[in-house]
């Protein structure tokens, strides 16, 4: 088994991300975020899964962090929608069950919030595509724990490292293990001429304080 | 190459539905649709995600189904959400990127309706879970088109058969390609016990007239 350092992973999932502009950096034009925080980032993993290369990279890298970090796991489970796709490749990866978590309840049918089939007692793991407070993502945690199965951590692609997110999945009681982070990502994409060293500083000080940055 | 006959893989992948209960048969206490359609059946093939011997028979089957019909294709899109996961598995299997469109464009952030990255003049192959009247599996052809790309067909795990869903087909010039259907899928459920002979005319009524049943 070949030990990865996860410096080494952070950094190559960086590149990745930022080469097939899945992560998009325009410091000086800041993009407006739905949650209407102003942010020098805009980061759209999905894109990723149109490239097979990056796509497979990526699922290996999950494999093989969810092994070392909560070991052998009965389910993946993805939060809809993004952590569907790659929480599908990682379980088909893994030979184990794959369910995924609505953000809500479904209005019709069997009117269903976890999607396929999970039962009590299963130790699961929930891929996320993207953290940034982890709100969402720790939703679909406590759904998954109502309904009596055991979630042994969450495993995302990038987090924004944003202290409130560090502060929730504490609160939580959730480990949360990720490929690539900001840090590393402002790192590489310095060294690989993205941004300019002028830029740095606006990008450091908008994970400081994402919510007034810029206003 | 191993050319399997169509309705082999028909009622095999029946069967797998079945008995997985990813198909649920009530012919006697209907179902209530969200269309307000009464209905012997419920098909929910996400149950199948949860079963991953299932899974991988049913994404092989559809690769296979995908070569046969469509040959190469140059990326797989996937009808959120439920056409997501398979759709993701079947675009790794080919090598070829995948990306998904949603019902309607996203509300906040970049406001996409096609996630992922396709390029005009494409050829994708559109993956859906089930067909009904086909109207939203439809949509998702028609912003598909819009944007550039060509439709060389659509696979799907399972189809009702019902005569809206070809004259919707027809109407779009699309072509469906599915793995199983619903008279297959009867054949098999009588043969193994999971309905009696006395309950087929009621299924097989509920196809001919499916807005009016039960009323």
């Amino acid at each position: 088994m070949t030990l990865v350092k996860k410096e080494t992973v952070a950094q190559s999932v960086a590149e990745m991300l930022l080469h097939v502009r899945a992560i998009k950096l325009s410091p000086d034009h800041p993009f407006k975020w739905s949650s209407g925080w102003n942010s020098p980032i805009y980061c759209d993993n999905r894109i990723a899964l149109s490239f097979p290369e990056v796509r497979s990279a990526i699922k290996a890298a999950l494999v093989e962090m969810i092994r070392q970090e909560f070991g052998e796991v009965d389910a993946v489970v993805g939060v809809a929608t993004a952590g569907i796709p790659q929480g599908a490749l990682v379980a088909d990866a893994l030979g184990v069950p794959f369910a995924y978590v609505r953000p809500e309840p479904k209005k019709h049918g069997m009117t269903n919030q976890i999607e396929g089939h999970l039962e009590a007692g299963q130790r699961v793991v929930v891929l996320e595509d993207l953290v940034s407070t982890g709100g969402s993502s720790l939703k679909a945690v406590e759904v998954l724990r109502a309904s009596g199965v055991t979630v042994v951590g969450m495993a995302a692609i990038f987090t924004y490292g944003l202290d409130k997110a560090a502060e929730n999945f504490q609160n939580s009681g959730v480990t949360l293990a990720v490929l690539s982070n900001y840090d590393e990502m402002i790192r590489k994409a310095l060294e690989k001429n993205y941004i300019t060293s002028d830029q740095v500083a606006a990008l450091a000080s908008w994970r400081m304080s994402p919510d007034t940055w810029g206003k």
